[in-house]
């Protein structure tokens, strides 16, 4: 088992695998009965967020305490970060107080790496700024896995501001890996060309939403940051939603059996309309849910718990 | 046994004695030798708070944790909110994360009861706006059971700015419903005529301070939110003090067995002097033991402990 | 045993020496095979932080857990203090919840004196303005004694900004009471006669650096905090590292034995050098994880857990 989740490429097709068939299992335990597990009693995890998020924390605050584990919970906003304390010292801080997970969410690209070097534990990267998000790309596999029967062969749109989603990255490398074709769709300006060439082995562009939905077995409709709207990047919100945004109409041109899915949390009428985000086809719901059990896994493995 | 504690016009009489009774087991229970008790276990406790309030909130959390439940602070500062998250998106993850009850703090009258709307599990209202609390009359009818022997008859002034208190509210539905009598005492300003109107059948009304004090068994002072001070609706802070502050000559006229309650935090020197709120015939730091009994208790019965 | 940790000075030498001796128990204990001990089971504790402080309070929050305590965070900022709540009603609250221990973080010098009177648990000081933190001094001293064997006659220079040091303060009473001697080294402004008067008797004050070194076994280096440069009291901040910094020319002056010591969090390159922080003679990561161990035995042998 790997030691670390700081990026999707840690992930071969086997051990990822073994995650998904791993939460499938949490989650079966975690229904109904067991309320919960002793694999981790006795465990410290971490979470350390230099920026809010308060979904991905209760998250795996729910995960780590659904195993035992006791959970630490350290916001770096307001703390000693503020007397200049630099993320290396709060390493050794949490290296020294025993942590044997870290969970980090820093709005730096690759501070989980740098993490790494400096402790013990495992560290678990919990979105690192514009850069990788894993455990929301296994949690989405999770999803398409659960709810189509498959991975290899499915055809994922990825639909949106491609440019700053650590979501698109994580899934893009993940998905790749485990036999799904993707494409990304997105204006030009947000799918820009030297991303387009980076990825072009293994995925597919287009900047038309609407040639691709047919085609797709999975839409993914990726959060549009409101606070980057007035970006040269972008057209107008109006503009954007009516080109990129997934309404009603543009639902019925999916496939029959295609699903609707959206990390969260969405811009009701602007990337999704409130009629998609609640129907039947979508998935938003269930990933949170899955969100839990495929943490579990993640912590679960990677501390080897028995 | 209710399902949600929205307001507490939701308790009957029958359904409120038997909490007020739990909740005497539980204080009896977690006195000295038994800490912790097992009814909870492998529950998840959600305390989602979208306003600050670290007394109920603390006081919760000990009550959740005393009954082995786990607990999660969400506090909605600072959070995904204010990404512009719903409440209902926020719902859905915390149903989707499987909360057994979501305890809620809300600014928004409505909000627990919207909520209930959109989560399998127990609802529980922690104060929304200026609408209810009901725990904290729960609390208080605790209080005043334990002090005086019974509610039926009881005679009940509440005194200040009624207007505005959820916790006001709260108390004259419950103790109605079992059977006290409630004058309310204040500024007209605070009382305004629909609300005494709305109120009349079940309450008295009275602007008079002092005719009131003889003839009571419990005299419960409101905050004054000095931030309000500046409205129109309120006399100045002195003339205030002088005409609904309750000092030690006005607590004199009180008959000998009747108690002061105030659900804190208080004024001292505002609405109670630091002598009357230090008494032995102020029951204020009483009300705050009986608060974690009284939501383990709630607690406990709509989680269907056993 | 004693009740209160409220400062350095509730220590006598035999209590002094068996937390110290309990903290060893502690480390070898929670080391690997034993991750959690239930000493405290059903025991609350409170943290109770009127200031930021993010690794103090995980520090203690983790000794609690390893014990098996409950733990409640109180994060007074934008708590209900803001409302005006006193700290007498603060900790009338806490009292009613049923608190076994309140460690306390404040501002004002005096702080956990005053909670002592109005709490029928245990204080701890976790800090008190600029007056003391006995349980840092307690880490200190442990971490001396585990890495030079005593502490009876041992040469401690603490050097930098004595004056608003409660590091310093608690350090001074606690080593003194356990034999070693104290010199303390700063720029005449931050060691003003008066203290240097009132320590007279215990300890020795030296203005130059360079001249305590080689005849120190540890060499404090206390945090320059940096939004008080501005005072007159202060050279400018090259002066300051030229002159009290500790750097790897200065390291060579100390015997082969002696450690180097920082309470953390540092700046790197203003009191301390980045290659002598990171050397195998600073102590500075161990300290770290001393505190939890030495956290351990204050909060064991306070609540009387066995």
């Amino acid at each position: 088992m790997i030691k670390h989740l700081r990026s999707a490429a840690d992930l071969d097709a086997e051990t990822a695998t073994l995650i998904l068939d791993t939460a499938a299992e949490m989650a079966s335990l975690s229904g109904r009965e067991v309320k919960k597990l002793p694999a981790l009693r006795g465990r410290t995890v971490v979470n350390l967020f230099y920026e809010d998020s308060t979904r991905t924390r209760i998250s795996f605050e729910a995960a780590a305490k659904r195993l035992s584990a006791d959970v630490i919970n350290f916001s770096a906003k307001g703390s000693s970060v503020s007397k200049g304390e630099s993320l290396k010292d709060t390493a050794l801080t949490l290296q020294a107080m025993g942590a044997d997970a870290v969970v980090i969410r820093h709005s730096a690209s690759g501070a989980p790496h740098r993490l790494a070097g400096w402790v013990d534990g495992s560290v678990v990267n919990a979105g690192d700024g514009t850069h990788e998000h894993p455990t929301q790309a296994l949690l989405d596999a999770y999803t398409m896995r659960s709810r189509l029967g498959r991975l290899d062969g499915l055809k994922v749109a990825i639909v949106g501001d491609v440019l700053h989603s650590r979501v698109a990255r994580s899934n893009v490398l993940l998905l790749t890996t485990l036999g799904a074709q993707v494409t990304l769709v997105g204006p030009p300006t947000l799918i820009p060309l030297d991303v387009a060439a980076a990825l072009a082995e293994k995925t597919q562009v287009c900047y038309d939403l609407d040639a691709v939905l047919p085609d797709s077995d999975v839409v993914m409709m990726l959060r549009v940051q409101t606070e980057r709207m007035q970006d040269s990047y972008f057209p107008s919100a109006r503009e954007y939603s009516r080109r990129y945004g997934l309404d009603a109409p543009r639902l019925h041109k999916m496939p029959g059996h295609a699903i609707v899915m959206h990390p969260g949390p969405m811009n009701r009428g602007m990337e999704i309309a409130p009629e998609v985000a609640d129907s039947p086809r979508s998935t938003i719901v269930e990933q949170v849910a899955n969100g839990v059990s495929v943490r579990m896994a993640v912590l679960y493995l990677l501390l080897g718990g028995k």
